[in-house]
């Protein structure tokens, strides 16, 4: 299977480049260029008017959360998780996750979101979920053990059976991690098997990572460390990890971030929403973090637009530092794309460049809120919407032409998850 | 011309009511009710799976900066401002800005903007293009006057000509108001005799205040006071007056907008992206001060996109105040509408109540970013998009009917803008 796309405005590493061809061969990019002779391919798609670009990825999600969006908002913390999220989930059944899993995916694709790590129960669903939909997606199962006990076994054989089956399936597009859920809600030794897990099978290690001021201040009064500080003299950050939020830590957790290449995914609409407060992304960045964006679970969302995050990314810490400088859209897109290859563990996605993961997206430049370009880098971050995403290819399959879906059937996923939906609904 | 939208989602001050029709007669909302007899309507709209709703108001911005959108990004304020905008502007020529005010018009049908604040140049040629757009608009000319001399003399002269020919125009869907561009760029005369001009004609007096920290620092050094004292003891705030900005207001002042009823513009992107930082939008809601919201010039935000601000206005506070409870989706709704209208001095419209301004978008409910919907208002608030807008109807007057624009020609606009932009484009 090869396609070419043509005549587009492309995002290169070394600037925007107008008039540019794209070649894919197999799940390769192999060719970029302004002058490629379209003979001979499958496929050949015109981009002119459009902006050719590395798909978004989504680090840290729930996808399965889609059911549950706008199902509680504007309420406290605990009582939105105590009295509405987990009562919810706690119904939750594998085939209500399927077709959420599938109803997610569906956003992913018309969003521009060619690949997302994902954290939740009955994983296989979501498996089959981002195999049928031809997305790329790191799957991970939150282990909640607060005791060295029979749970704590029972996560880990939970954690193995999704490793076991799902690992470098659907032609490589999905991978697995080791996904202790939390410091606060692992013992020690969820973390030690967890490591040894990871150095076997060289997996990642992925969890959630100082989210709130109280998850940090508990860990500073109950072992007088931070979280972060907690984890790395565990040795967690021996093996490579991928944290989720990152809102409250100090220099010398950044410090730590940053020494030993663990990667966060910054997720400022969620931490927004929730109340969490404000990651310090460019002092990250300054650092030398990693970071990709994400956008949490629906359900403190509530969505899965990356341009939303990319936005906020971009304006969120300009206005929090009183500083035009922070973030520019350049470092915003890098992070949006290459940064989130890189914090899932998928090092040749993200750039437009022979031998790179065929991971692209199409994106009208065309538009009253876009016009006139007179940079296109520009216009993506401070201006574009999801909705100007018009075409998806992931791994060198098309997912989506010219906004249509070629691998799921939108309106069959839809009646089933309203029909779903009425089961949760409140009187 | 009457119009019937039938079997929509509607937002009525009660709540969120399903199935339920809206009757325009003329330019008023004449019924609302779920069983209304559609023979006789001019126009009968159907509005299954969509939420219909009143307008949403840009109560801040400079319309034909359209044309300086993505212009010059991520530079610091000053030689953004003295390299790039204001030699841009100086070039500007008035038939640019008719065209770049039609292009505005264009984006704000879009993005579902029924009524907006202007305060530019040639002010002349952007109320010809909102008579021509269907839109409803204050417009105001920004005076710079830093000595009673003859620069004074000929910005009052032209703020004459523009309240003489326009106030109360087309239809009286254009309404002008006294604009001295802002405390640090006017010195007293020109409020003084702003304010009797506001009083003998009844008009609004628009103005910037208290946007950036160096404003107010250098104001309280030279005159002891902030911004919003300095010009309350000049006697401003006794004639109604909408101020944009208001990023750096202490309690004091914070009261005073209250006492004195001064609507205020609260504009987050454009805050956030030129660094000037973030308004205390919770503290003046729950003073009593009369918010509207904005997206300012679109070379600082860089879109008209009020869905954009309505999100940014429910998330950002939530996440400065560490409390997931502020500004919930009702507060940023009402802010984006009825606070609106009520900040551009238009008091009948903003609310889907009989006698109101037919002003009513029609926004899709159908899309995998907002289903399934359990609220309507928390959909539109934190999950929709501007392109999510189907309908936009402005005075009764159907303005784009699914996604068509009926007034302006859309493809002779967009080669007009762009053939103008040749001449700012840097080779």
């Amino acid at each position: 299977m090869s396609i070419l796309i043509q005549n587009g405005t492309a995002l290169l590493p070394s600037g925007s480049s107008p008039n540019t061809s794209v070649a894919i061969e197999g799940s390769r990019i192999t060719q970029i260029g302004t002058d490629i002779d379209p003979s001979g391919f499958d496929t050949v798609i015109d981009a002119r008017g459009q902006l050719i670009m590395p798909g978004l990825v989504n680090a840290h999600t729930h996808l399965a959360m889609v059911l549950f969006r706008g199902y509680a908002d504007d309420m406290a913390l605990q009582p939105w998780l105590e009295e509405m999220i987990w009562p919810a989930e706690a119904k939750l059944t594998p085939e209500q996750i399927y077709w959420a899993s599938l109803w997610g995916a569906v956003e992913c694709i018309r969003g521009g979101v060619t690949a997302f790590c994902d954290m939740y129960i009955h994983m296989d669903q979501v498996g089959k979920a981002v195999e049928k939909s031809g997305l790329r997606a790191l799957l991970t199962y939150g282990m909640i053990a607060f005791e060295p006990n029979e749970k704590m076994e029972k996560e880990f054989a939970i954690s193995m059976e999704l490793i076991e089956n799902w690992h470098g399936k659907a032609d490589g597009r999905i991978q697995t991690a080791i996904a202790p859920h939390a410091q606060y809600t692992c013992c020690d030794p969820v973390w030690e098997r967890s490591i040894d897990i990871a150095k076997e099978r060289g997996l990642l290690l992925n969890t959630h990572l100082s989210e709130t001021r109280k998850e940090v201040d508990v860990c500073i009064k109950d072992s007088g460390k931070s979280p972060v500080v907690y984890l790395n003299d565990l040795g967690v950050f021996e093996v490579p990890t991928l944290t989720a939020h990152c809102v409250h830590v100090n220099e010398e957790d950044i410090s730590i971030l940053a020494e030993k290449n663990v990667r966060v995914s910054h997720n400022p609409g969620s931490n927004l929403k929730l109340g969490s407060g404000i990651a310090p992304l460019p002092e990250m960045l300054e650092a030398g973090v990693t970071v990709g964006l994400g956008t949490d679970g629906t359900a403190s969302n509530n969505n899965l637009n990356m341009f939303e995050e990319l936005h906020m990314a971009a304006m969120i810490h300009k206005g929090t530092h009183e500083d035009p400088l922070a973030v520019p859209a350049k470092q915003a897109f890098d992070v949006g794309t290459a940064g989130g290859y890189q914090a899932i563990g998928v090092d040749e996605g993200g750039v437009l460049q022979e031998g790179a993961l065929a991971d692209v997206i199409l994106v009208d430049l065309e538009a009253a809120h876009l016009e006139p370009v007179y940079q296109p880098l520009s216009a993506l971050v401070y201006s574009a919407q999801a909705a100007d995403v018009r075409t998806t290819i992931v791994n060198g399959q098309v997912l989506m032409k010219d906004r249509k879906l070629l691998t799921l059937d939108e309106q069959e996923i839809r009646t089933k998850i309203n029909e779903i939906a009425q089961d949760y609904r409140r009187s």
